[in-house]
């Protein structure tokens, strides 16, 4: 043990490795709240070529290594198991180049979110990427775990939006790929295999983004509708007038509405309470009139009676205070009592007998609460099922019933959050065993000794 | 070599396993001109269960297997090398699923394209796949080669579309993932390992592809610019106007255009001749005045002076002769000498500099005939470089000078066609040997006994 901490110390000094009392307690785990660790040692590299040693020394020694990013993840995988050596890429941060013919930006793995969101705006585009954590996140973080997020629907997850990687590999062995193109079909497209493998396959060190254009023309309305069958009905025809130009379709259940107004204080946005309530934002552009047709359409889609109601925001503050339901959800856990929180995706067909099975089976808590709320236009919802009989025992068993139900609908354990630590025991629900062996596969001839974030998405070897 | 074809007789029967004068030439050889072969047998399985069968028996017997869609492809990765056995999927076609809440299309490998879009047509939706092949290409092997096409700036390659696949290994085990979600961060997303590998890593059985909203309010011009920095500027100033809505933005090279009215006698479009002329497509919507606005922004660049002259279709007719001229070059072979073919891409920001460097170095052939043109909104152009003279020699010198400049550029020596066996002698010019090795890895790590299409992409172990 001392002999890989006598190794890096030598090679890369004590600037770049710190033990003990040195390393800060954000280092000891992420925003999920599984088990923490201190660290053996904290490798703070300032270049890829140190990452590239410090993998190359670790691999040497057969050292496990957590790589850490923002800390932000929910799912445990940047959490320091016991021994572990973190390598976090916190000093390696900046936007490199904007490249604004090619529509590309270049920053290192370690750069913040809304540092690259900030560089895309002052260049005249959009970083397609967008999501709550966004000042501490970082960009190496959203593509190790192939971040969702807010505009999905428009941009994609966080895979759509990578042009090019560079990445270090178990050994210490750098691979670049600097892509700055649509299309590039010169063999195998590896970049692919290191997008949300979660730190397993290799450490992403520096990161080439497509850019979009700004949107223009925001607008924003707070819809409510009677059925999942509506709110899909309100997602076609919207999508089939304005292609394109959707960016926002979020949908809040009734109980979560309910929370959001009878325990938040949040005032009710309708005359009534409706099983749906939607937040819709589209970038309508530039045309004279274009802001106009999407109310337009609203008011047609409630005289056809597809929507029940409909507002429209008229203003910044009228748009702040339509996300304030959605954003509601930041606080509940102030005003429910502890529970179980869910990331799953089920497919849109079955999405409606999901919710009614899940409002069945949790009937079995009698007093507990089940929010239902998320990015449904990418098929992606979040539980939360609390209860104030809630300890470890109830939460395996809520576990068992809501991912017993997103298996039955052929959902997924995992929409956005990933893997990492805690929905391991879950991951089989969602793939077959000639998955998780070819999963295996790929883990075992990347990382031969196993060093790269060992028992995050796939058990120890 | 009788040992692996009786196994395969006794297993699948004379139905499935055609050998002798039973193969038709059409699996011989595909659209490139690469060299061809007699395939030892062709295997004709009619289900994935088949598919697996011939694998498993072709892998006991250490036999080399090249799989085969519709044959169209450009690269020579489907024809048989001397004594391959190759495997067709053309007896396993057909649309199995259209979810219309879901928005998704589940096909088999075999399915020809045209059949595809048809289909999702009927459905009220758009396959974000299209291409020339459509008629007889297949959605698998559109799959194996990650295909672009005419749609790519706006529904991006293939492998954007592609949400579940199916896929047997060199083995014979059968991987199975027919996802319908648009967010599965359920451990590694292994089918982005398969798009795009050529049929190397395993054979496509089944797809599972996102549909998208029919566009709707189509309009085309054809439009002038006198360099490329206008062009990217028409491009940028469209797309922020109004985002989401280009569906194509094609780019003809003066020289390109002085053979399509020069030679293959086609009406010059403007008064005068330009350095580069755009067909523009775009989806405008169902608003009334969406498509009056595309006419307005482009009055608004003549007088800015990016454009130089433009013209709107006015009728579905002036829409096809619009498009006359970016497919006079499926024309050109008649009116031109041999000569060498290139689908390369370049960064948009060294396009400019690209397209010179080529003209310069291209003098060294003083009569030849070098046209550009393509899909440059994705990055990507075609070339063709065309001489009395043309003989193997000539043509290899021509390669060497064409990527040489696509090197030194920071291209690619493949935007959509794949490498197969014509382009893998260049890939190293836009691959490191780091790169090519992590490829190495990946194909040993699924097919150790290297029988699935050995030699194309990678040189053979």
């Amino acid at each position: 043990m001392t002999a890989v901490l006598d190794a890096l110390l030598t090679a890369l000094g004590r600037e770049c490795v710190r033990i003990g009392s040195d390393i800060p307690d954000r280092n000891f785990g992420d925003a999920s709240g599984a088990r923490q660790h201190a660290p053996l040692a904290l490798l703070l590299p300032r270049s890829t070529e140190e990452v590239s040693r410090c993998l190359a020394i670790c691999h040497a020694h057969g050292h496990r290594v957590v790589p850490q990013g923002g800390m932000t993840g929910l799912a445990g995988g940047a959490n320091p198991q016991e021994n572990e050596i973190a390598l976090s890429l916190e000093r390696m941060t900046g936007v490199e180049e904007i490249d604004r013919d090619s529509a590309t930006l270049t920053a290192l793995a370690g750069t913040p979110l809304a540092v690259i969101q900030s560089a895309a705006e002052e260049a005249g585009f959009l970083c397609g990427i967008d999501l709550g954590a966004r000042g501490t996140c970082t960009i190496g973080g959203n593509v190790a775990t192939n971040a969702g997020g807010n505009q999905v629907l428009r941009y994609g997850m966080t895979r759509r939006n990578v042009l090019g990687l560079e990445v270090v590999l178990a050994d210490g062995r750098v691979l670049r790929s600097l892509n700055k193109m649509m299309k590039n079909n010169a063999g195998y497209d590896w970049t692919q295999l290191f997008i949300g493998s979660e730190g397993t396959l290799g450490i992403v060190t520096r990161v080439v983004l497509a850019l979009h254009p700004s949107p223009k023309g925001l607008t924003s309305a707070l819809c409510a509708v009677d059925s999942f069958g509506d709110a899909l009905a309100v997602l076609r025809r919207f999508d089939s007038r304005f292609p394109g130009r959707l960016l926002v379709f979020e949908a809040m259940w009734r109980e979560y509405m309910d929370v959001a107004i009878d325990r938040s204080r949040l005032t009710q946005p309708f005359a009534d309470r409706h099983e749906i309530t939607l937040l819709i934002e589209a970038a309508m552009g530039e045309d004279p009139g274009a802001e106009d047709a999407f109310g337009e359409a609203l008011a047609e889609f409630i005289d056809d009676g597809v929507l029940k109601d409909a507002l429209v925001a008229q203003s910044g503050n009228d748009r702040k205070k339509f996300w304030a339901y959605r954003e509601a959800n930041y606080e509940f856990g102030r005003v429910l009592p502890e529970g179980s929180h869910f990331d799953v995706s089920i497919p849109l067909s079955r999405m409606a007998e999901a919710v009614d099975l899940l409002r069945q089976r949790c009937a079995r808590w009698p007093n507990a609460t089940l929010i239902v709320f998320g990015h449904v236009a990418d098929s992606n919802i979040h539980l939360s099922l609390c209860d104030e009989s809630y300890d470890d025992a109830v939460g395996r068993a809520m576990n068992e019933v809501v991912y017993g139900v997103v298996a039955e609908v052929s959902g997924t354990v995992s929409a956005e959050h990933g893997i990492g630590v805690l929905k391991r025991p879950y991951l089989g629900m969602s793939r077959t065993e000639a998955e998780l062996d070819l999963m295996r596969t790929l883990k075992h001839a990347l990382d031969p000794k196993g060093i790269l974030n060992p028992g995050r998405v796939l058990a120890p070897a």
